[in-house]
């Protein structure tokens, strides 16, 4: 987090990321995995397989899009005030270059935790062999919401 | 295409983008159709089912994202030059409301189809019954690279 | 306001807005007027002079950025929950055109008003002679805070 | 710039970047100055001074959002293929905290050079005294066009 330090954190968030990230139907469709989940910073690795592609044989630009868009929210996640849940309020995508290689990451992590509002970033590596490639990269806004104000 | 007239039209147009269509995994994946391709304007449809989830049983974010840049982006290739395709530059998309209902239609149109870049927008329903929901919008960019450069 | 009704109106909206507007030295500084506030819309107006050129004769995007992120900041407030001032969260803003003519003219709109966050769209236009032409699109995200909250 | 080198490089870059800027009614209006231009890298600087405010004593969000777009501009242009122009196509900014201070500081940096699109992004700080605070942050596609292009 490179701009403010978290206001809160606590050795049981890894595991409530992780487990929000295990129940997204969309995550495991894709084969998305969450390997790292660390204070106001996580990655999304994906595979690149066929059920992922576009015409041109490069993962979907839309793909893409999600793995970028969750790992700020799970990025945003890690530092929410204790108690609340967030809520991608909308996010900005540029795409840089194709897709390929073997396997994207996608790198999120917190610009600003304000209490009610979370600005990150994500970037989004293509991996082909040692060598990775930057090939998206993404600025967001989260919302913290209080569990009462949810319901 | 609400603000300016496509300089170029041809009936084979809709089949070219259809054809398109059926060669992105991920959209098969999602299990996305398009039942509209029009001049300036498509609509994909998504039903809603559990694949395509997030924690709290509402479509994933990342997924009306994806349906929405695609939208977008065929909108954009009907209007696009003769012998040229598009690439997406970038988009920049709001949530609006959970992606509750049966089933999502993202309607991409045209706003501005210059010679070398077009400017798209679309926006995604949530249907349910016979109501419909606004739940995200797209703001988008697109460039036309003819096959030559491309190569 | 395209999709919502707003929940809440008063007569004495438009004023607030204008005394608002009014207190802003920058929209001052560049001849920016106000002349139309409706419920969920306005028209800031701006004439093309000198000060608000750039290096070939047009209006200065950043100018163009000022009064369209002015233009939907402003249509937010007259949606705003009573009691709550508006802070600009975020805006997208696409290029169309140059701006050139006699006058630009930004018209916001509130596209979805919720209890926290309102979402609303900019278009800006050139007008020279009778023709007016896009100029501008911009998509925003303000968000509504409470005077206790501010304080 | 943090990703990939340019290409093209000339010493008197800086100074065609520096005539660009003069030629700038808007930028002379609001007394920004442009002190550092590098390869891939520009800072604008703004006295906080009355006319660029808003209703509550900060900086105008507009004229933040001004001087970020600018900076991400010439930033692309120190990298632009030669005999080329920039135009801005599109850029999203998020706002972090008021802009207060006495002078703000737009660093813009080049993400990406490609031979047609440029990405930047733009950070705007805020100084009190020694100290810098980070108030706006902004992702920007920038597009460079050739002479006879533009003719």
């Amino acid at each position: 987090m490179s701009e403010q330090s978290a206001s809160y954190w606590n050795p049981s968030i890894p595991e409530a990321v992780r487990a929000s990230f295990a129940c997204q139907g969309a995550m495991s469709l894709i084969k998305a995995s969450m390997p790292v989940v660390e204070q106001g910073r996580v990655e999304i690795h994906l595979p690149h397989w066929d059920g992922v592609g576009q015409q041109h044989g490069f993962v979907h630009g839309g793909v893409v899009g999600m793995i970028a868009d969750s790992a700020g929210g799970y990025a945003a996640m890690t530092v929410a005030p204790e108690g609340s849940s967030v809520l991608s309020v909308e996010y900005k995508l540029n795409f840089l270059a194709p897709a390929k290689g073997t396997m994207l990451i996608a790198r999120g992590s917190v610009i600003k935790a304000g209490r009610r509002l979370i600005i990150t970033e994500a970037k989004v590596w293509a991996r082909e062999g040692t060598e990775e490639r930057l090939c998206a990269v993404m600025q967001q806004t989260i919302m913290a919401v209080s569990e009462p104000e949810r319901a």
